[in-house]
């Protein structure tokens, strides 16, 4: 049986393309459409209205709808809220509303209540008057959750469409390496420290790429300049760093040949032991064993990070987080007051933290392999920019706009 | 101080290009060498000798013999085997013999013990009269490790430098997408018929792209056929699969859209909250539930599977370890009886069953992106064959060679 | 000063992202726009109108135009055509009407004329009462041009918006390897086999890597079996096919192992002078030292083919034209009656293609490299497609379903 | 029948893999060898010393030798040389020597006489007691060309192997994106500072991504501080500057929006239809059409450059060679002096100089694509280098090092 839904957007839907997207969804989902009404901006700063009633199966309809949502569509009849109790630990029910990231809200008692830290993936949480996402692994028996998409309202994020030639210009480009980075790489440095004149923390997520390509002492003085907030990571990243900083000086070679194969040598089963037997990297800086690198400047700078492990991990660190339910928790315990989050050279971790991100905060992914970039551009968020180029000369380049007096040693 | 140490090495040094391998490692730990002896095998089916004094400083001298190990390289002199207890958990002592993937020997009272299965980058543990490989994460206070190189013997691993046109052809040579692919794909479905006669078990690591690229028909008729005796994952491949069985037949067109994205849709959470909600993927085949794609496939021929979750996994599956470190250790328990392993469109799975497994069972690892087949392959194992290719035309095109009636739906 | 023009354009303006790229290119510009009247498609098949006031500077007003013709854009208000003829050989007029690769109409006493061989960045001569496009190398001093865009009127490309599950599907979707490969092979055939029998000849255009996957015999069976009707390459493409077929045989390694460097051997400039002393590639067939190998089967098959050189060429062989012009002249000769493009493993080579193919005629690009597929998806023509694959597995894959009875030797 | 030669070389034979790669050869042409004395370098500074002899059917094995040439293995016995007028224009004798890229003597009148311009893949032209390489399509009939490998002798290039940490360090090891770049770039720069100071010139070869990188200001800087003597690209790099310096002010989006699509714009066929008008780029600075950029740097500081024209071209720009044997031929014509060569950005125009280069410059290859790099750097040659990393910002940090006061506009 088909059943239909007239929904609404208001917007940039000509030049954002996102009127093609939503079209494209409802085709994808067996869906039809007729677009009742359609109010164009007459020019570039005017917003578009469109009312379009979706006709799909009956039990795709509701699905569908909340697919919408992620455009920023929302039904013209809000509706009522309905909220149902799961009935298994770690189970939604059925019918359970799946989160985008977006600024959404809940209608409660006749009011529009805002949901609490955004997230994809995730169900819609009440507990009293209050909403907030909770992933299906921490849901227990009899929580309230919200199902279907009746009294849901999700607010579209509007990317300012200034063609001035600010640091919009390359947000909505396709990801490319033929860019003019020396460009781009300002763009990023005026926007961070924008972040942190605003108060607003940056977050980095990164991969051992930035050991391997000789960007810790950039990474260090960036640390050490008060823009490395926050950092995730893998066993990875901290494990070539803290090698590098054992063993680099003592065989001087390594780094200086580049050869930054995973199993290259028995370096890093070395380094790992060492800390394990220290306790943990604070310890390790501590009691004077860990002398360099980027975990040493975030312990000595007081900034606090999050490595989580994964099925291809040595060791790992003691500070590595073996279970990965844990490790996601342990990031969105990080998230507040977080205004900028970069992510250079990992994909599993760009992709992690992407998941757990509100659209609400500005994100760019570093990658000098396209389809990782694309894939982390592609997340649907109106925030992702990509950037295809060496993460080397990037963070080199990042560090000397800056931190003036930075020289490579 | 400089120390110096006599070892030696027999094989195929020259046309392999071994010796040119050793006498980089001794460079690149800072080290310096004299080839005391060197007799070259004369024509190409004759091994050659070598004899060198490796000398390099005091401290990395026991790390640079045991590193050589990792050639087949060995002490002239085997000395005595240094056993020492470790003294807390999760530690080795600080001069463990870091352990290579290929056939070792410990000298205990006199007889040459065979240290059972062999694994990359662990410790030796002796229990009895018996040695065995441990990674530090298992390790106990008192645990009885070798420490230092002393009465460790490492057998090379010697591919028979057949060039009459066999299997071998393609080990050697660089890895590269310019290859004749249908010839790799017919040497590949051989050795597997080869595997298989003799008993071995055929070991498949997988990544979601299987069934992006459309290729989950293909390999559920290998599963069918008994092609598949044990598949390792993460959350992301039985996820798609199991969203394609669910979903799949209503919408129709995930698929033949081939929009394989990981936030693309609602569909994968909610299908892990269906198999969630039912227990298990068995459970979920059991019930009726989940009635197609490679996952049932799996179950309904009563063939083990390991899925391992990593940091960006959504739900996940209940089937699913969370735990790195007990995922590996449930990857080691399904590793018995394995002849022959494949890797297919995926880095992270990828890797890390190649940190498990010993150099005696050959590999082969396929993907489009070139960077994945040279970490791979570089993985140091004379074992390890790379071939660049798309994932779906070569899991139809090794079907079509194994299962002679399959066609593609 | 700032002018401006009111435009027009009717069609899937909405779910095809057109308007979307019209906008775009308006503020590329410089420009700016006043949508005057939008007349929304109600449902997916009717199409949409837009009607928009345009506005740029004086002297960029014309260039934005034309540039927008190429979205099937059109001023509203015809005006007359400007004819002017150029002063020296070589050169057009300052203000030349810059050609898109759509069907064109110029309006000459009162009459639409068609244009002749659309093809793009070319101009448009105007003889008699007839007007086709002329490259800039060509035209000669006195020749009539059409000047700015008065009188030019262009059709849209109307891509049908089937989503019943045929060709269309994977046309406007992004680029990716992650697509299910088997079934765009056989949507490949299908058309193939249409095109065929609506009596349209089929244009290969392809790199060395042909042979070098192993794929020559797999496309000697699409020659045999009147599938390639003409072939466009690079002297080496014939060089490798050419060299397997006279040395392939005595030596038997290169293809087996899978060695496509261009500078491996001697072989190839040893292969080149054979063939430059027999004359031509077709005298050597006759004389019988060429006895097998695609340029073989195009010799016995009587099929064209055009060879182009490029300034890395070794020798070349006789058949090459070392002149590009000529070699364009040659191309340009060969496209009446083309109803299918297929371009495999070369970027220099199908980008040439796509220079000189009107849009009517639908185009399919392979490799395994992605940015030659967006590269040349996003020549700006609705008809082309993009397929990141294997080129060895995707022609044995595409030759199994045209040629039923093939097997791989 | 099967034949042998008795051939020996001397030199780093161990740690540089040469005598792998002899052996390997061997067996690719289906002979065989037996090693009959091989005097091993005891130490690391100490070169080898191989007699081998090696069997193949009697008409390869005289091609097996010249192939073997290349890796500086040469005949015991020197014999006579055998010279030979070939009977045809553009065709040498069927045994002609094929050249290396090596330093190369040949025996005339009992005297080792040098030949001149070594190029690879040449015959060897005799004019009275001078010897000098030729191209095949240059020979004319009754030119005396050196057929066999008798009196032809190849010196080895010897890579000095410094390991105490110079620009030898990368020269050796893989290609690959995860390098300390920072280091790369300094040490690049540090070897142009030298050719400089040793009155050599640097060969530049690039592509088009010098613009669309946005490092046109930087490589003005470069040309205009002396460190680019010469310029090789096609038509795509020149079109692409120009058209940027004609039209890049009063449009001022596409270079910081980063759109370098071929065909994105029909600005690029007005750009080369206004420097045809002028005559050629020479003319159009000296009329001050064209005021900025590479092309009008290279003008301005009276640099030679050579573009050489392929089939993709739209135009051609007044300056470029549309017949690529004419362009090879330009091309040498501007080798002589040159010390140094750098390519980036560009596959077909790298490749093309890598073939007329000889072995004895030093050559770095960058570009963002792997593929790009390992093609060049597998090129057989000992002294090419490969990078793998984004042009921009490598063409930024290397003026940096170079042109202390250069600043980014």
């Amino acid at each position: 049986m088909q059943l239909s839904e007239t929904v609404e957007i208001r917007g940039h839907l000509l030049d954002s393309g996102t009127l093609t997207k939503i079209l494209d969804d409802i085709r994808d989902y067996g869906g039809d459409y007729v677009i009742e009404r359609f109010d164009v901006g007459k020019d570039h700063d005017d917003e578009s209205y469109a009312q379009i009633v979706v006709t799909a199966a009956d039990d795709n309809l509701s699905r569908l709808v909340n697919r919408l949502q992620g455009h920023g569509v929302n039904p013209v009849d809000p509706g009522e809220v309905e909220i149902r109790p799961t009935d298994a630990d770690g189970v939604f029910p059925d019918d359970f509303y799946s989160t985008t990231n977006l600024e959404t809200f809940v209608r409660l008692g006749g009011e529009w209540i805002r949901v609490e830290n955004p997230e994809m993936d995730c169900g819609l949480l009440v507990v009293d008057n209050r909403v907030r996402t909770i992933p299906v692994s921490e849901v227990k028996a009899g929580d309230r959750i919200v199902c279907g998409t009746s009294g849901v309202r999700v607010v579209p994020v509007i990317p300012q469409v200034d063609r001035s030639g600010g640091a919009f210009e390359f947000m909505n480009s396709e990801v490319s390496s033929e860019k003019p980075q020396a460009l781009l790489v300002r763009q990023i440095a005026d926007q961070m420290r924008e972040v942190k004149a605003g108060g607003g923390k940056i977050l980095w997520v990164g991969g051992p790429a930035v050991v391997h390509t000789g960007a810790a002492p950039a990474m260090v003085a960036l640390v050490e300049a008060g823009f490395v907030d926050v950092l995730f990571a893998g066993n990875a990243l901290a494990t070539h760093d803290i090698e590098a900083a054992l063993f680099g000086t003592s065989l001087g070679v390594d780094l200086s040949r580049g050869r930054g194969v995973e199993h290259g040598h028995e370096h890093h089963i070395r380094a790992i032991n060492k800390i394990r037997r220290a306790g943990s990297i604070a310890a390790a800086v501590e009691n004077g064993l860990l002398t360099g690198g980027v975990m040493h400047a975030m312990v000595e700078a007081g900034k606090p990070f999050v490595l989580v492990g994964s099925v291809r991990d040595d060791g790992p660190l003691p500070d590595v987080y073996t279970d990965v339910i844990e490790g996601q928790r342990a990031m969105r315990a990080e998230l507040s007051g977080v205004g900028f989050a970069i992510m250079v050279a990992t994909m599993l971790h760009s992709v992690a933290t992407g998941n757990i991100l509100p659209a609400s905060i500005p994100l760019v992914c570093v990658d000098i392999n396209q389809a990782t970039v694309t894939k982390l551009a592609d997340r649907g968020s109106a925030q992702a920019r990509g950037i295809v180029t060496d993460i080397g000369l990037f963070l080199e380049q990042l560090t000397l706009e800056l931190v003036p007096d930075y020289r490579h040693p």
